[in-house]
Order: C-alpha cells, then sequence, then structure tokens
C-alpha cells in the first residue's frame, strides 16, 4: 500500500478517477512522474485560467523569492501587495466601472471570501437571512455551506445551515417561469414567512451546480428585485470570474453591477491560494480586525496575479481570444450532441465554462472514464455528476481543444454503445 | 492617498500598528522598502516558526518551481504530496504515536481546518453540540467561529453561531476550581441544559485569548471527560503546534492523545498557505469528496513542509533548541516583570508563546506601539488586548532575543512613566 | 381611563375593532353591557362551531360542576377523560377511518397541539426540518410560529424560526403551476439546498391567510409527493376542522389520510381551551412525560366536547345543514360581489369559512368596522388584512345570515362610495 | 383493553402512576368513581394552591355560566375581564409595588406565557440570546423549551433550541461558588463567547428540577448583574407563584422587582387553563396583535381568578396561615428525614414547595407508589426523580397534613427496607 491509500483520508476524490501521480505540468499539459502526459480540460476546477506554470508568472515569482521578499506578512503592507492592488484597480477594477470598490483580502480560498461577504452584508443591514439558490455552491465553511445546495457536503451540519432561505434558480420552475417574479411575491408578501433578507448570493453559472447559466435577463430582473427590496446583491464570481466567461467578470455582458464580489480560485494566476472580497466604498463598515485569517496576504500570490494582470488585461486581445475558443470548443461539442443524441444530450454553459448534459451520471461518468484513458483530464458536475464538464485553461491551443473534442467523441461513442449493450 | 488607504478595506489592521511597506524578511528581520529592520516577535502570528524564508526550505521551492513541478493539483497524487505525506508521517506522526492516523487535506487555513475537524465530529457522532472554550479563537468562517469566543469577530452572525456551548478554561472560575468538573458534571445531569456534545475543541495555550496555557492535569482531565462521556477531543493545534511549545504537538508533555487535531500556520514552514486535519483512522468515515476545497493541495508548500521536517525535525535538537530558548525568554520576562511591576504584570503561556499579561490593554498598547518605534514587531492579545505576546520565530538568535526584551523593558518603562504621569 | 386601557398590554387588538363591553352570548348573538346586540360573524375565530353557550352543552357542564367533577387532574384517568375519548372515537374518529389513531391531549390551545405534532414528527423520522407554506398560521410559540408566515408575529425571533423550509401554497405561483411539483422537484434533487425533511404541515383552508383554500387535487398531490418522499403530513385543522368545511374534518373530500392532525378552537364546543393532536397509532413512539403541560386534561371541555359530539355528530344532519348554510352564505356573498365589482372582489374560502377578498386592506378595514356599526361583528384577515371573512358559527340562522349579508351590502355601498369620493 | 390504553398516546404519565380513574374532588381530597378517596399532595403540579372546586369560586362560576356569560370571547372586552383585571391590579400588584405593570393575556397555560415573555424581551432588546439556568423548567413549546433543562422534553428539537445559554442555578457549582459571579464574569468578557443577552429566565424555586430553592442573596446579585448588563430579569412564577412561597410571588421576601413575571397554574383558581404575562409599562412595545392565541381570553377564569383574589388576598390572613402550614410541612418532613437517614436525606424547598431529596430516583419512586397505596397522591421531581415533592394546596387542613406525613413515613420506612433487602 503506498503512503497516500495508507494515510491520507478517504474524502479524497480526484484521486479516485486520476490514478496517477503528477509531477510537472506546463499550459494545459499534465506529465505524470513515469512521463505520461494528458491533457487538462479540469484545469483545477477553474483555478488555472492561465494554464499551470505561466512563463511569465513563473519568471516573476521565481524573481520575488530569489530576493526573499516578504512571503508571509498577516495583513501588513508589503511591496508585493502594494503591486496587486495597483494593478487590480489599474487595469481590472477601474476599466469595468469598479473604480471606487473596496478589496477585502480574506483568507486564501473561494469559501473564506464567500464567508466575508456574508458576514458582511449581515453587519452592514443588521439582518440575518441570505437568499441563495438551488444547485447553488459556495464553499464548505459553516456560513458559506449554508448556501450551497448540495446535500452531500451539507450532512450533519445542524443549525449552522440557518438563516438561509433557498429560491430557484434561473431555469428551476420550466421555460415560462421567471423565478424572480416568486422571489419578489415572496419579498412583497408580509406573510409569505420568507424574512427581509440581508443580500442574495448567486453564480452567475453554476459551476458544480451543473453549468447552469442564468440569462441575462434573469440576472437584471435578480438585481432589480434586490433594489427594489434593498437587499445586497453578491455575485459569487469564484469560478465564473478571472475571464472564464470571456470577460473578466462572468456578468459584464448582463450589465449589472453587484454590491459585493467574490473572487479566488484563478486570482492568483499561479494556482497559489489566494482570495478577496470587493464591494462597494459604502459598505466597507468593518472595524479594524473585525474578520481576520492567518493567510490573508499570500504575497507570492500578490507577485504572481500582478503580473497577470499585466500580461493578460492591459488590453482586450486575450478576452476576445477566449471568446473565439470559446465558440470553437462550444461548436465542437455541439456537433458532438448531434452526432450522438440531440434528443438527449444539451449543451450547457457559457464560454470556456460549458459541456454536455447526459441524461444521467452513469454516462457522464463512463465518459469521462474513458477519456482519461485516452489521454484527457476532465470531469462531471450537476446534481447528479450528469454534466461533463470542460473547464478548461483559457490559454489552451486550437489543437489542444481538437485533441479534447476528439478524444470526447470517441469517449461518447464508446460509453453509448457499452451502456446500449448493457441495456440490451 | 496611497493605494492601500484607498482601496483596502478599513478591516485591515497590522498594517495600523505598523505603518510600513515591507520588502524582504530573512530569519527574525523584518526589512521595509526604505532600508528600516525590525526584529520580528510575532513571526505571522505563529506562521513563521522557522523563521522568515528559510535558505533550506527556499532552496527546495525554487528548484522545484524552476522544475515546473505541479503547483495546484486540487487533491490529484503528486510527487509532492507523497514527500510531504511521507515526512509528515515518518517524521511526525509515528514518533509520537500516531502512526496510524489519517491526514485530511483542508482549504488552506486554519479555519478551513477547524471546519473539516467540526464537520467530521458531528458526521461521524450524529450529534451536532460542540464544547469550546471560554476565549478561545478558532477561526472566523460560520462553522469554527461558532467556536470562537471574541465578540468582536462574532458580530451579527445570528443563527450560524448555533449548536456550540461555551464551557470556562482552565483558571476561569479561579484559582482552586477545576472546570473539567462542571463540565462532567453537566454532562451527567440530564437537567442541564447541556446537549450530549459531539466534541469538545480546545487549544492547550489560547494565543487570540491571551496566552492563556492548560495545565497538564486539566488536559488530563479533560480527556478524562471526554472519554467518559463518549465524546471527541479535539485539540486546535494550529497557533500552538509546530514546534512553538517546545515540542512538535503542543500537548506532548501531558500526555494526551487527542482524537482530531488541526494544524496549519507553521506547518509549510515558509509562511505558504497550509492546513490539515489530522484524525484516528476510526473516524475516517468520509465519503469521498465529501468535504472540499479548490486550495487543498498546496503543492509548493508540500514541498516546504517535507523540507521543513527532514530539517528540523529529524531528530531532538531542534526541539530542545527551542525549550532552552523558551526558558532564556521567558527568564528575561520575569525578571522585567519583577523590575516593572510584580503586582501588576503578569508572565503568561508557555515555551516560545509567552508573554505578560497588563492590568490594562491601554498599557500593552503603548508597549508595543512604543517596541514598534525601537526596532521591534510585537503585537497584543487577549479579550482587552491586555496582553504584550511574545510569538517570535523558533529559529532566533539569542542576541535576538536580547534585543527584543531590552525593547520591551525599555518600553515598560516608558510606557508606565507615560501613563503615571497621565493619571497624576 | 378604564382600567382595560390602564394595563392591560397594547398587544390586545379585538377591543380595538369592538370597543364596547361583552356581557353575555346565545348562539350568534353578542350582548353588551349596555345591551346593545350584535350579531357574530366571527364565532371566536372559529372557535365557537356550535355558537355560545349552547344549552345542550351549557346544561352538562353545569351538572358536572355541581357535583364537583374533576376539574383539574393533569393527565390523570377521569370520567370525564373517558367520556370524551369513547365519543370521540364512537362518533368522529371510526367513522372517518381514523378508529386507530391515538389521541394526545397537549396543552389547551392551537399552537401547543402544533408543538407537539411537529416534535413528534422530528422525533420519529430523526429528521429537524418542516415544510411550511406561504400565508400559513400555526400559532406564536416557538416551534410553530417557526411555520407560521406572518412577519408581523415573526419578528425577532432570531434562530428559533429555523428548521422550516417555506414552499408556496396552492395558487401562490399562478394558476397554471402546481406548486407541488415544485416541491417535488426540489425533494428529488440532491443539490437543491433542501434538506429531507421530517414532515409537512398544511392547512386545507388558509384561515388566518386570508381564505385560501387549496384544491382537493392539490391535497392529494401533496399527500402523494408526502408518501413518496417519506416524509409526514400534518393537517393543522384548528380553524377549519369540527365541521366548519361541511364535515368534521376539512379534508374528508379531499379523500387524504393525514399522518398526523391538530384539532382546537371548536373542539370543545363550549369556547373552553382543549387541543388535541392525534396521529397514527405506529408514530405514537412519545415516551411517558416526553412533552407535557399543565393544562392537558381540562375536565370541563371533556365533558362539552362530548356532549357536542353526541348531540351535533351523531348523525349526518348537522354537516349538511351546515352544507346548505354554507351554499346560502357563498351565494349572497357572490351577488353582493356582483353588485360591488366583480372586477376586484374575489369569492374566496369553502364551507362557513368563506368572505371576500378585496383589492385592498383600507376597503376590507373600512367595510368591517362599518359592519360593526349596524350590528355586525367580523373581521379581515390576509397579509394585507385585505379578505372580509365570515366565520359565522354554523349553528346561525337563515336570517341571521340574511342579516349579516345586507350589512355587509350596505358597508360595501357605504365604503366603496367613501373610497371613490375620496379619490376624486 | 379500556378506552385510554386503547386510544391515548403513551405520553400519558401520571396515569401509570395512579391507576385509578377520577370522578370527583373537593379541597384537598380526590375521589375516584369506585368511591377511593385519596388526600393530595400534587395539587395539579401546583395548579390548585386554593385546593379543588373550591365552594366560593364553584359559586361565582355557576352564577356566570347560568346567565350566558360570554365564554370565549378572543381579546375583547368582557365585564368578566374588567373584574380580573380591576380586582388583580387592586389586591396584588398595587400592594406589591407593581401597580403600572402591564398585564398581557397570552395563551392560556405556563408555556404560553414564557413564549410571550422571550418574545418580548427580544423584540424590546433587540437582541436574541436569554440566559437560563441548569434544571430550569419553562414548559415545552419551542420557545420556552429552549429554556428548559431536561433532555426528555428536548430531544430531537434542532435549532429551535438556539439563542439560549444555560448557566449554573445557585449552588450548582458547590456551596462556596456565587454562580452570579461567574454570569458576570462571562458577560465583562468580550471573548467569553456569550453573547449580550436580552433577558436571564429564572425560577425562584425550581420545581420540576428538583425544588431548588434560589437564596434570597443570589437573586439580588442575579438582579444586580441584570442590571449592571443591561438584561431584563424574567422570573417565571408559574409554579412557584400564587401563594405557594408563602407570599403571592415567590420573590417577595428577596426585595428583587422582576421586569417581567409570568403567571399560570394556580391563577385561574379552580385549575382552568389560564395565563398571563405582566411587565413595566415601558416594555410594553407590542404592536396590536403581534402576538396572539385562540384562548388569551377565558372568562371563566377570569370570574373565579377575581373570586380568589378578593377571598383569599383581600388580607394577610391566607399568607399567613400559608407559612405556617408551611412550617408544619417543613418540620415534619425534617424529622421523618431525622428517623430515616440524615446522612442521606435532603430537605428541600421553601413554603409549600417543599420535599425530599433521595440519594436515588429508585427511592423516590418506591416512596411515592408506596404512598399511593395508603391514601396520598404525591410526585417526584428532579433530573432522575430522585426529590419527593409535596405540593399540597394551600388551603390543606393540619389534619390531612399530618396525615400525608404520616403515610410519608410509612413508605419511607418500607421502602428503605425493600432496599435494603433487595441490596443483601
Amino acid at each position: 500500500m503506498n503512503i497516500f491509500e495508507q494515510i491520507e483520508s478517504d474524502v479524497r476524490t480526484y484521486s479516485r478517477s486520476f490514478p496517477v501521480v503528477f509531477k510537472r505540468a506546463q499550459g494545459a499539459q499534465l506529465m505524470t512522474e513515469d512521463g505520461r502526459e494528458f491533457v487538462d480540460f479540469l484545469a483545477g476546477a477553474g483555478t488555472l485560467n492561465y494554464g499551470h506554470n505561466h512563463p511569465v508568472l513563473k519568471k516573476a515569482l521565481l524573481s520575488y523569492i530569489e530576493q526573499d521578499g516578504l512571503t508571509h506578512g498577516l495583513d501588513m503592507y508589503s511591496c508585493a501587495k502594494r503591486e496587486f492592488l495597483q494593478t487590480f484597480h489599474d487595469l481590472i477594477l477601474t476599466p469595468r466601472g469598479f473604480s471606487d470598490y473596496r478589496v477585502q483580502f480574506t483568507g486564501p480560498t473561494g469559501t473564506n471570501a464567500v464567508e466575508a461577504a456574508l458576514k458582511l452584508a449581515r453587519k452592514v443591514t443588521g439582518r440575518s437571512e441570505i437568499i441563495s439558490f438551488t444547485n447553488g455552491f459556495h464553499g464548505v465553511s459553516g456560513g458559506a455551506l449554508a448556501c450551497t445546495g448540495n446535500q452531500h457536503h451539507r450532512g450533519g451540519m445542524g443549525a449552522s445551515l440557518a438563516d438561509v432561505t433557498r429560491m430557484p434558480f434561473d431555469g428551476y420552475l420550466g421555460d415560462g417561469v421567471d423565478t424572480t417574479e416568486y422571489l419578489d411575491k415572496t419579498l412583497s408578501d408580509p406573510s409569505s414567512g420568507i424574512d427581509h433578507p440581508a443580500a442574495v448570493i448567486v453564480e452567475t453559472i453554476q459551476g458544480e451546480g451543473g453549468l447552469n447559466a442564468a440569462s441575462y435577463a434573469w440576472l437584471r430582473n435578480l438585481q432589480a428585485v434586490c433594489r427594489k427590496h434593498d437587499m445586497l446583491l453578491i455575485v459569487d464570481d469564484i469560478q465564473s470570474g478571472c475571464g472564464r466567461s470571456g470577460h473578466f467578470f462572468s456578468f459584464e455582458e448582463a450589465g449589472i453591477q453587484p454590491d459585493i464580489i467574490t473572487l479566488s480560485k484563478s486570482l492568483s494566476g499561479y494556482g497559489l491560494p489566494f482570495a478577496v472580497t470587493i464591494f462597494r466604498e459604502s459598505l466597507d463598515q468593518w472595524s479594524p480586525g473585525e474578520h481576520n485569517g492567518t493567510f490573508r496576504g499570500n504575497n507570492h500570490a500578490f507577485i504572481t496575479a500582478a503580473a497577470a494582470f499585466r500580461h493578460f488585461w492591459s488590453d482586450d486581445t486575450f478576452a476576445k481570444a477566449v471568446r473565439r475558443k470559446a465558440e470553437k470548443l462550444r461548436s465542437g461539442l455541439q456537433a458532438l450532441i448531434q452526432r450522438h443524441g440531440a434528443r438527449d444530450l444539451i449543451l450547457k454553459g457559457r464560454g470556456l465554462m460549458s459541456g454536455i448534459e447526459c441524461p444521467n451520471g452513469e454516462l457522464a461518468e463512463r465518459v469521462v472514464r474513458l477519456a482519461f484513458s485516452k489521454g484527457l483530464v476532465i470531469e462531471t458536475s450537476g446534481a447528479h455528476g450528469q454534466v461533463v464538464k470542460c473547464l478548461v485553461p483559457l490559454v489552451i491551443t486550437d489543437e489542444q481543444i481538437e485533441f479534447g473534442l476528439k478524444v470526447l467523441d470517441q469517449a461518447f461513442n464508446q460509453a453509448l454503445s457499452e451502456l446500449s449493450q448493457q441495456a440490451s
């Protein structure tokens, strides 16, 4: 028995799908210790938008470490933090109309950013109820978990899941029903049993929930309901942000302006733990140290994030390239659907956060297992694991997209054939 | 207005105490961008036990990055993770009787490890109540925050703070009272109103709570009460672990064996975000992926942690040196107390987690401010900020300890004189 | 200032609508101390189905008191309790297919019965979540209040409102939408964020919520969803039971069989405090004394309830008469609607739990105030107080119905005229 | 199988201890249907302070019913309510310094009064936390249950038990420890983990909890802590009030003035369901109808309560007689303890709420069973059922006290002898 199986907790999951030991990685390519190569259609579940170990970021990081740059400094001022704040402000926030938003460095992973967002919303409004949505995923620490839909993660948490009201996401009640109207109705009805919430938290594209993309109209209606009922709008852009949708923020095309935004995953650009919560200046009602965390200043991440902002977001070249590749990927997926079962397979998602919904989890599971055997690292999502999810690095090459699509095509072919044999 | 003040949230705190911009750091020394040098008696609030940018760890990290070693891999197997697991098992767990404990990689900061511990305890026992202690600090995400005593952090969290019962820590009810007897009585009394808890969570030395060190007898009694009432014992060793007490685990001398242990802060050794929760094999009842997190595999941290285990924990040389330095520091603090007010000042803590309790927060605050002006980075802790806390890097030199003690001596002198002038 | 205004809490409400002092009452007639007479279209909010001080019940009660019959006996056996149980079993439960249901004597008011029902459902299933509906009203003690929709009653109750998920009642999402399908979908979806509930609690006709009558098909679908997802179905028949719908239980025509039923209000028949919770024998998993209450054996109420069962429910004469009067009342209301605004006024409710929904609370309020001035005691209900609610005693005479309808007609006429003058 | 066993829920409890069917009752005497007579040392668990069916109250009630006095009237004004309010104000409140307290008619049983008290305290303070005490009993509806210590009643209630912090009652931490100091310390310590509470709820003599009488000094200290920390003091006087302690309110001798007081049980004087919550005028911040309940106006109870006030509380004759009987009873119990085991038996309680604590529940249980066989109705209380509780009617005759003491003496004699035989 190897040391992994010997002492790592049974909670480990990806190592079950990919039973190899990875050693090196570059761009969209993963290499195992025994020399096998894989194309990465998982990208750290959206953490590696710029691919593995991007050379520009790597160079900046190495230089910083070599000079004994401050690595850990709680939330003290550092040259690296200044560089992050300045480039974030100049290249990301200001061009998108968020120049006066405040940046809070939270604990270094998404759930920490969500916790800060929820706590701030409750503090500022003096209200405790939060609206979250069916199939939403916001992390697994107590406060965030209460907003997360997935029962698998929620089991046994008891009262700490209180103070959240679940509402149907866009499309949940069928095509004709605008679920923001139901939300509006319950909030307008003093006997609906729904207390006046502090905030709504929403993903514009639900990643773990199965690549459910909210329509822009629905997002605008949601913002309107928030304004009407004096609730804060929190967009959890942890998985869909940092360019994945084809824009830095996933909600840019919808034209909304959330009050609070959480970012993490690809924020450092290099796969380093890093998260921030940003919000309107007027909401910055924290007292000093009221919310804290040991790793709220990851200086290595400051360095790589700043390098990534300069390299990818100084103009719109990169975003345009992402949108072009998204079109290429989605066309390929659509063609695959046409070939293998237009009735049963559904194209999901938006931008480079797209995939195929299968009629059940068994097919999707089989597809991703077969794909792995053919050199593709890819995973499922959705309540029943029924969605084959393509979270490719945004820097992926056309050839790598084509390779992935070909592998998926073969995998669907084989999986459908096996399942039909099994059924007969 | 600089970019920090312009857009960083008002929640920032250490930058208020230390209004300089740090650039580089080495061992126990911090350097600002304008060339000032400080001795570090804060050590990232216990995150930098091996000092800043330790050369052995730095070399390993640089080499790994240069070779494009996998940086981010969710919880996939990697060579770096294997190295961490193997050294952790061989050099830390096995020699201390924990060879069969399981290791869960949680989100990369302490609060994530605590969340995992609480959720596992609740899942395994099927009960929801957790016992935590007055002045305990376990993090600020929802589940952990419920166990944290500090109101400043808890404000407005509503129901998500449910399912935790607070008990008095060792000494809280005065010298004659063993507070584990009160705990035992309430649990033996079916009408005490305290439900049968899943677990007790405790720090052996409360860091944020004011350097309150539980006696070894109290810890043993606490373990006995846990066994008697079939509750799990969780030791949160995030701040007091990794050698700070003079042993790797802070509870080694007490001779107890916790069911679950949380580690973070100095675990990576280099200040990188990293946390694990370890527990008895029999408690490893997680189903795959039941608890997750984007950054639960920080490969950079694996590399530096493994290097640190090899460098510092291959034999007992380091631990002995820590205990010797602790004696030196504590003697110095005791002498200072004798000089400045044996009646009002109290030596707190244990090992290199020691400090001086002042009669009020005003004096302590003044002392640390004056110390900073004299070249010492140091902070307060405790409910009223009344404890001057010396969390020095364990690799600190004797000269640096002496420098720090001298600065503190001067600072106390000056502060007491100022306050007495003010009063008259 | 009289003693009422001097020391009764401002929470008093009906005395504001009816600023007179009542002295005596008989059937559907109320008499004040200064000799004024009113017809009662309120009936103690459904507590006086057999009218005030019914002579048959009065005689039984007087005789019992005169003989020093046991008045208060906790839950000890008494002759009066035996009489209640036997007649309840023989005349009510057995003919309706509930012969093996168990009877729990709870605290003497509706909310106590609901608390017992919820606690039993949670205990038996080992689950804590309860589904309740928009505009539902189940009482104001902590557990029941959590299921109650009305914010006015819920203000400031914090965490004690946890563990309840609100679902849209029949019709809440518009005419085309069967809201039990939404419930079914969320329960079938492991990522909906709705935990597996212990039970659903529902009123078949929402009294306080505005006389919303669930369709029989919806009730059957609701029962089917409960069976499918292994949840208990609790019907709160406190206001709609004891004959008000035209049958003893309000759900008889729907053909469903709830697992748990709460009864109170008209159960004693004489307006005495009394409540029971009844449930399938298999659910009777209480241990002795696990749920208690000082007044769970109101022997006076046993006597009057048994007398009422014998007098009204020995055959179906009474129920038929109720249905005939309901038809008369509802035809009258419908005619009134035709006369005064078929577009804006809506006939609500079912049986002798009917009324008129106005476009706003202002009109309804004005109508009931004017009606009082003309000799009719009547009140509003609904989230906005927009429904004029006719909860007449079931023993009301045809003449009294006609009188009430005439008064309402005049009141609507005058109120609409006043409001239209005001608007112009 | 009789109808009781056939359909009454297994939750029934007193009928297990007293397996007879009671028919009539007078004063301290109970009569079964087969003609057996018992002396009542239970008094409806404190509900029958004036004995069963007191002739003065009976006469008033019969007269009221015969004249068709309003029985049920929600919270409408009635002649009967006026009579209650006036006599309560003139004979009870004013002489004791509560002339300006407001009276809220709540649901008709103790738990409803407690719910109103808690909700009001939370509303007025805007805070949710309530302090309650070990072994406290305040009822079994959701809000009150959260304050109740007994696990037997609390099982499975989940989150609805949130927002209550338990503190040790007087004596719980041993003789030397004033537990109000612990309360004061936690409230003064911003890191104790105890949030600023809305109120403290306390019984001056814990009835169900085992006849634990708080010392007057402790009660005064508790009031001082409440004033210091701006918390409301709620005295739950449901079981210990209405004269049982030798004064109308149980706290009169302690000289404290609670902000809120709950009364029920013996308030009607005749065993009829009735409860009120009274509070300082400044706390009467309810809006109309904000808290309601079907049976908050039990006019029969108004009549008997007013008659009881006039008959028993027009001067201090009755209270003096109670105190004299209490002395007689307690001397008798003390003598019994001397005879049967001064080392193991402890006199508990105060006034006519006194009893004997046994070393275990088995002895106490055996005593009360034997006593019943000898003609005495009496019960146990306490966390382990270890206290033989004498809740005699306050109108009990000296002969009946002597009879009861004699029966208890024999029962202890026989029980101790049986248990010692069993042990050998």
